[in-house]
């Protein structure tokens, strides 16, 4: 049995709609109505297929094939259907389209698993709208409050709980209600980087994802008249915020190869043309795949960023996760299938987040990636071939249909 | 005869609720509904004294007391009423207020002057929400075209022609009728630095204002995912912000101890915290009054922007004003009026810019200030002693009635 790749091409390209901005990308942030939009489409075509649906305290969304023991521990797959505000037509919703679509054609063939299989979304894996992200996937794996989640507020003042209201009025469906962890998770993402395009290869098989931590920075200076305060007087916060930043950039930026630190996001008070800035607030992302490195280079950018200034600075961490592994029997049989396929596949390193970070805290957990093109992702003119988009699929699928782990099979 | 202090500053105190903000600042914006409510009660004021009102395309204000001749060149006396985002109670509202007391003292004494006298509010002299400022008095001085200032857009990309439009619908005025130049114009004003404070001097004969260069800068990178590009491939618009800015507040803020160089409004995109910036744009404030330096470091500024960078910059001058020099016989005059009237008074040079720049070209024109709270303004916290409100409105006042120039006078 195969996948339909048509119907995953088309579909992916249909949901494209929800959220469209020029260039061909989207702008789909968690719980906002492009979201909404995408979750309606969703639930249509679950309903096309009979497939049940659910939803969490925090807004996850679950479509369910029934296996043959419906009290098993389920087997999840899946990924998110958010975007970032200049995002493409691949990240996330790849994911949960193919599991739909792997979900979709088991039904056709009527082959049952021996226990329910869940294609997932998970809210707020972006973290743009509300930071930080990977909200759903934090909190379904316990390691996040509810009420924490639901205090974040977006730029606009809108709490996620507010947020989260809407959606289950708006959606008002059934409540999660299995009680084991599940049995495996899996997820298939585009790699947002150039290895598998660069080596001309249709699939990674994810050997686990680099750490990363985040924080929020404020600087307090002092606002004046851009044309009376003398310089040497000045506490400009923006003047301080260049400063700090050059530091991060020098010291953090350039510590080897494989760091990753940005700047993403910056707000500045009063933010008027001819006054001395009273105060800058901005995010900092720091990653590394080597924890020992990680966590030496998050304590010198704390260290370095409250070293300074003439302006007070106060830090405050948002995440600080360390590398990690996913397992390894299931990247064996991803590599396995991949080659019954008669596809080629290497092994790579995820260096962006995912919720399957939080999902291997739980359970048995795996990522398979297909190639971007120029690792293009978090903008609009990211893209996959539908070859790959295809390839994907299917080898998901081929390793769900030989999926085996101590004591436990998903078909038999 | 004299001013009334208590009704000024009864006026002064009341005006600040158009706007009003936490600390006891105001927010009153060009043409925003708190300027308007701001227009409304000077409106009612003047109603009150029967004073003849009119308006003109560029949505400047102006209350007249009629003059003996009618057809005379009129003298203009005033400032404006709108403020910083995070202004304070002083800043434009005084010399507008004051020039009204000064109306209205004239009024009940039953003086007449040889020829119109005309308190005004200039349009939009801040340029915080609508950029670059002193658009009322440019216009007014025939130094910038209405087509182009209609065109300049806000944050929501409301256009200051719709605002005007709006205006005008709001308060259907007469239009300015004058064909003349003003026969002289005089600003009073806050000093907005701390001379006249430290010297304990309660009157500054303003000698002249600062030259201001101001430009726009554009830098262009490419976004991407902040966990998957390589730091050695990025073209980060914040990163080459932070090297560009750096180089600035070192070689052009620190060039010598008259510069003033200010970045107040930046704007960044994406602005998400795991996205790699494409886009910043910024504001450049720079002032001397030395107009040989200015024009070295407006030289300088320009090409250390463009010299850089990784990313592509691109600069574009919003404004380019020389230092200027007021009138040296009213400038006489003002010193002479302090000193009969028992006050003390020194010459200022104005680091802030003022409309009194643009009526320089049209006309003899002088600025008269009096002290600020430790020469704080555009800030909730700035403050003006009672007294000094007072002796300012008072010296205005003394100018007047004393005040000739070649072949004319104002009072017989």
């Amino acid at each position: 049995m195969k996948i339909n790749a048509a119907r995953l091409w088309q579909r992916l390209m249909a949901i494209a709609a929800d959220g469209a901005i020029e260039g061909g990308g989207v702008n789909r942030q968690a719980l906002s109505a492009e979201e909404f939009a995408a979750w309606r489409r969703v639930l249509d075509w679950a309903a096309e297929s009979g497939f049940e649906v659910c939803s969490d305290a925090v807004g996850n969304l679950f479509i369910i094939l029934p296996g043959v023991d419906r009290h098993a521990a389920p087997l999840l797959l899946g990924s998110h259907l958010d975007s970032q505000p200049t995002g493409g037509r691949f990240d996330g919703v790849y994911g949960v389209l193919a599991a739909l679509e792997v979900l979709t054609s088991l039904q056709e063939n009527a082959i049952r698993p021996t226990c329910d299989l869940i294609a997932v979304s998970w809210m707020n894996e972006e973290g743009s709208r509300f930071a930080p992200g990977m909200m759903g996937s934090a909190w379904f794996a316990g390691q996040r409050e509810l009420a924490a989640i639901r205090a974040c507020h977006d730029a606009d003042g809108i709490s996620v709980g507010e947020a989260l209201d809407r959606l289950h009025q708006v959606f008002p469906l059934p409540r999660y209600a299995y009680s084991q962890s599940p049995a495996a998770y899996f997820e298939l993402h585009i790699e947002q980087a150039p290895l598998l395009e660069q080596a001309n290869c249709p699939i990674g098989v994810v050997s686990g994802i680099q750490g990363k931590h985040t924080w929020q920075v404020e600087i307090r200076g002092e606002s004046g008249h851009a044309g009376t305060v003398a310089m040497d007087t000045r506490r400009d916060a923006l003047q301080a915020f260049t400063v700090l930043a050059g530091k991060l950039y020098q010291q953090i930026g350039q510590y080897d190869d494989r760091v990753m630190f940005t700047i993403g996001w910056l707000e500045m008070e009063p933010n008027a043309p001819s006054v001395i800035p009273q105060r800058v607030a901005f995010r900092v992302d720091l990653r590394h795949p080597d924890a020992a490195v990680l966590a030496r280079l998050a304590t010198l950018t704390a260290t370095l960023i409250q070293q300074h200034s003439f302006c007070e600075v106060s830090l405050t961490p948002l995440s600080a996760a360390a590398p990690n592994t996913f397992d390894s029997g299931l990247q064996q049989q991803i590599t396995d299938s991949a080659a019954g396929l008669n596809v080629a596949s290497m092994p790579v390193l995820s260096a962006a987040g995912h919720d399957a970070r939080y999902l291997a805290t739980l359970c048995p957990t795996a990522m398979i990636f297909i190639p971007c093109r120029d690792g293009v992702s978090h903008a609009v003119s990211e893209w996959a071939e539908p070859e790959h988009v295809a390839a994907g699929a299917a080898v998901l699928l081929a390793t769900l249909l030989s999926c085996r782990l101590p004591g436990w099979q998903l078909f038999r």
